[in-house]
């Protein structure tokens, strides 16, 4: 164990042990995760291969082989549960995307959700033992590829001469037998991407492909022998699954920005760099602020949204069972929820996975450190499952809907309550920006209001906006799309206000003192930091005064200190293994540089002293010039 | 050529052959760069291969074959003007990076500044042979590899029982006929990077290697026969390549940020989405405003670090003259800027690329869009030449040198200039941010001006927080990092308000009525940008008031209105061939689709219709469950 960090491990004031069941969600769950962890750390099946030194098909090669290898374990072990399975999965794939992901994750709950009790039989018993392997094809190119034999299509359904829109249809795809390409069907891998070298995303033509009415899937929506159409109960009956994935995004922008976090921070406890005071030897790179002042506000980060996350598994699980019921009323909130949580926290870990990686300086960029792959692996989210631009702007038609609401005398409930507020200070003359000041920039649950204030006030300005535009005789489309960037901004005020609330909420449920205190800490900074980029906002609103806003600067400068003891045991609490970070510089023991060294000697690069192009380009040069 | 981008180009306002003439420099350079990319172009041996399709190894093959292959034809074409080298460079490697450019950049440069006569004899004309191939050793880890046989090594020089400090040394590594590693020498690749694949970074050991005292560089630093150490005349005799590489990297931010704008604008004009009016066909993305939003300040701040770069380039080249009779007056005041601004450009470049980069959805994430080859390229100048928070420190340095020196009775002279006017505030007892606010938000000598004083307000502020730390009786060095945050937002406000200043200079030079008008429109788009993202600041120092800041936001989304129909043609000025994009995205004819197909299929995956992991994995897995 390298030194640095045994000292830093010293130093905590709290016990991981506790913070890691809080963020596991109590004792039986921490100890069951790391039982399942050691199936796969312990099972010779699964040791660790470098994939970064295999070309992409060997990849693929290796990642169908684990996850056939995976599905037939799942099944002798007997798991069943999605949480464990999913458990299971990440750590065979050490969190990388694999061949079966669509199949597991799209094709599977989709027949589920849409098929019919007959579609059951047919399909998703030959689908659970992988006869049927499915995929999901919306778009042209990005779904499909060289694993599949089945896929659900989205494509409009025309009957009797009408076009009754999108609907979901099976389509075979290749032979059961030869796996090659059905008549009709194009289908391949669509190339080298960013990341996700392991998985064959594809391209899919279908030149008259014919399928058996009985091939769409018609649980709700349904089209008769006659070819009579039969529309849908509800339109609201396929948001649940979109609400579902958009809740479970966001706990992975949490682990994923934590991960970084790990690594970023314990490298920086081991690296020693220049000079603070002279004569004096190298300090450790996290005891300068400015890097402090990257890392700590990220780590408060991965805290703020892991609790988020937390809240939308737990809503959604609490509302299914009304959404089964036929009772959707909690839905639009989570669904508005969820998709501008969604976009909110993808765009900040995406952005803080490359900010823990430049901190690492050069040896950041190796892949040996594991953050290029975490970003590549991660920055999608910001793309798929809704475009986060389209995202902040469907929860914004929640929110300007609500503020309509209030305007036309209704009282809202929920989280957009606040709203009602700020209508009441409008109706008695006294502007959201003329309201006096008393925040306490110490008080969580002062700031909390702060933060409320300030998104009550974009809302406004975003309304405000349409209105002027409607006045300038602008069509509602064309006003709408002239407000998009006061709309985004203040979707993304609204978000950032559940954050900073759900997090002083989860305060609340915390009785270790020496926990809640450190988690407290980083509420207070994540917080204040966030005030300390946007202060315009809250000076423009009046929301603040100049002093207060230079007080939370030096406060939030307090808050890195403080922290400062605990930072390594706070990434610690994450608690993740040496073998699913796979990171050099990320390593529990700190033994950074040995570790990069023997990396090294590994790549393939190095399998002969004088590589082959010496003798083929160069040598050749040096005797002709 | 696809009727959409057809559209676009007509409807442009002005000529951009002109506009690509300033871009280089006149007419005569535009001329010359495009002779010179045709030499590349059109030579057989430099056709288009796509290296995504490849193995690290086969990709550092063919990036050594080209390398080989273009030294000699810049002797055959006698092109030896280290500008058009570049050129010709950049073009044969599509802007990567490539195995020969620490011998060309580091190496050979470093023989020139710091040989002795009999030095360069021994070791420059070797090097410029090819005989020698060099590299430049400053860490243990990162800079050799297989392709050079000699390093330069900075290492502490000890002689006479001293330590004299950091020295640079030629150290032979390899056999200069077997290429085998010499006695003592480890040496290797560093392994798969994020980017940088053709590129054999590496790492070296050196265990018992000696080397006779001439191999220590000794143009300047001596030691005599005896043992005896001399003195360098001057420690800033080697700041100038470091100027020099550090102001290359501005005009190279400008050049990547220009390129990834070009592929997001041209490809949003081709794509069409959703719906903006119901009933009407899907729009063009460029056409919404969070898409215009996204990219016009990406494409106005691209062309400002152009003009930032050329400013830099020029005032190298016209103070180089000086430095080279021994007079370092300017040096320090260039020193300090090429710091903050190669920190400062590059951040925004960086993080500019993945904006443009998701701005292409789903699409923008495969390597044929180029963008994520774009980036890994890119982003490692944020780490390079200086650490970017290092190089802010180092701009800060400066600045509060200078405001030490106005508080102290001095008047400066230069950039920094402003720091006396804020001074003479101080001292007429009006604090800066008192001063009455009479800025135009539509003029930008008026923005210039407000981004002048939001720069002296935050040099102050970074000032008073050292002074606090040292009244509470912290030593200078601890006060410093304990403002270090502080110092870098000052830094940071510094170089934005020379970027903005440098475009409305470059607005003075330009004639034609046209283009200016729609520069202006960009420089304007530039600065009201930056002023919406850190309102804080000027809402802070009272130098905009809330209105103007509102009023800065409505003048903002005109604006992207106002570019909208110029964006196409702004992008083809900056006139980068589709041969150096290499994007399907970004084609010049707009033929997005049919070309992403096209490449798709020459995946190596497709090279079967079946994989082979299916018959090893997954159909022995079926006949099994």
């Amino acid at each position: 164990m390298n030194p640095d960090i045994q000292r830093e491990r010293k130093n905590a004031s709290f016990d991981v042990e506790k913070l890691t069941h809080i963020l596991d969600g109590g004792p039986e769950k921490t100890r069951r995760r790391r039982e399942i962890e050691l199936l796969v750390i312990n099972d010779p099946d699964f040791q660790h291969e470098d994939l970064n030194f295999l070309s992409r098909s060997e990849r693929y090669d290796r990642a169908v082989k684990k996850s056939a290898q995976m599905i037939q374990k799942l099944r002798e072990y007997n798991i069943a549960d999605p949480e464990e399975i999913y458990c299971y999965k990440s750590c065979v794939h050490c969190g990388r995307p694999e061949p079966l992901d669509l199949h597991l994750g799209m094709f599977l709950p989709t027949l589920l959700n849409q098929a019919t009790p007959e579609q059951m039989d047919r399909f998703f018993m030959p689908a659970w033992n992988l006869e049927i392997i499915g995929t999901y094809a919306q778009t042209e190119i990005g779904h499909v590829g060289k694993t599949s034999n089945h896929a659900i299509v989205l494509a409009q359904l025309h009957s009797q001469g009408r076009c009754h829109g999108l609907h979901a249809f099976i389509v075979p795809i290749r032979s059961m037998s030869t796996h090659e390409p059905l008549p009709g069907i194009t289908v391949g891998d669509i190339g080298p991407k960013f990341g996700f070298d392991e998985v064959d995303n594809g391209y899919l033509k279908l030149k008259n492909v014919r399928i058996p009415r009985e091939n769409m899937l018609m649980k709700y929506a349904k089209v008769e022998p006659d070819g009579s159409y039969v529309k849908p109960p509800s339109a609201k009956l396929t948001y649940g699954t979109m609400v579902f994935i958009r809740s479970m995004i966001v706990g992975q922008s949490a682990r994923t920005l934590a991960k970084a976090c790990i690594i970023a921070i314990r490298y920086s406890t081991v690296r020693h760099q220049s000079e603070i005071r002279p004569g004096e030897p190298e300090p450790q790179i996290l005891d300068y602020q400015t890097q402090q002042y990257k890392l700590f506000p990220l780590l408060a980060t991965a805290y703020a949204f892991h609790f988020v996350g937390q809240y939308m598994n737990n809503t959604y699980h609490r509302i299914t069972g009304d959404i089964s019921q036929g009772d959707f009323s909690e839905l639009p909130e989570l669904h508005a929820l969820s998709a501008g949580l969604k976009a909110f926290t993808t765009w900040t870990a995406s952005s803080g996975i490359e900010a823990c990686r430049m901190s690492c300086g050069g040896h950041g960029y190796s892949r040996s450190s594991a953050l290029p792959d975490i970003y590549v692996t991660f920055t999608p989210t910001c793309t798929y499952e809704g475009e986060n631009t389209v995202m902040m702007l469907q929860t914004a038609r929640y929110l300007l809907k609500s503020y309509r609401q209030v305007q036309a005398g209704q009282r809202l409930n929920g989280i957009v309550s606040y709203l009602n507020d700020a209508e009441q200070q409008r109706v008695q003359a006294r502007p959201v920006s003329a309201r006096p000041t008393v925040v306490n920039i110490n008080d969580l649950a002062s700031l909390v209001e702060v933060y409320k204030l300030r998104a009550a006030k974009l809302v406004e300005l975003a309304a405000k906006s349409i209105q002027q535009e409607l006045q300038r005789r602008k069509s509602q489309e064309d006003a709408w799309n002239n407000s998009a960037i006061d709309l985004v901004r203040a979707s993304d005020a609204h978000c950032h206000y559940v954050v900073v609330k759900l997090f002083l909420a989860k305060l609340g449920e915390i009785g270790d003192t020496a926990v809640h205190s450190v988690l407290s800490t980083l509420a207070l900074l994540y917080a204040l930091h966030g005030i300390a980029q946007n202060s315009g906002d809250f000076l423009q609103a009046a929301l603040l005064t100049v002093p207060q806003v230079l007080q939370a600067t030096v406060r939030l400068k307090e808050l890195l200190s403080q922290l400062r003891p605990n930072a390594v045991a706070l990434v610690d609490a994450f608690d993740y293994r040496d073998q699913m970070l796979n990171s050099s510089l990320g390593r529990y023991d700190g033994n950074v540089y040995e570790h990069m060294f023997d990396w090294a000697r590994s790549s393939p690069l190095n399998c002969t002293e004088v590589h082959e192009s010496y003798h083929k380009y160069l040598k050749p040069l040096q005797s002709k010039l």
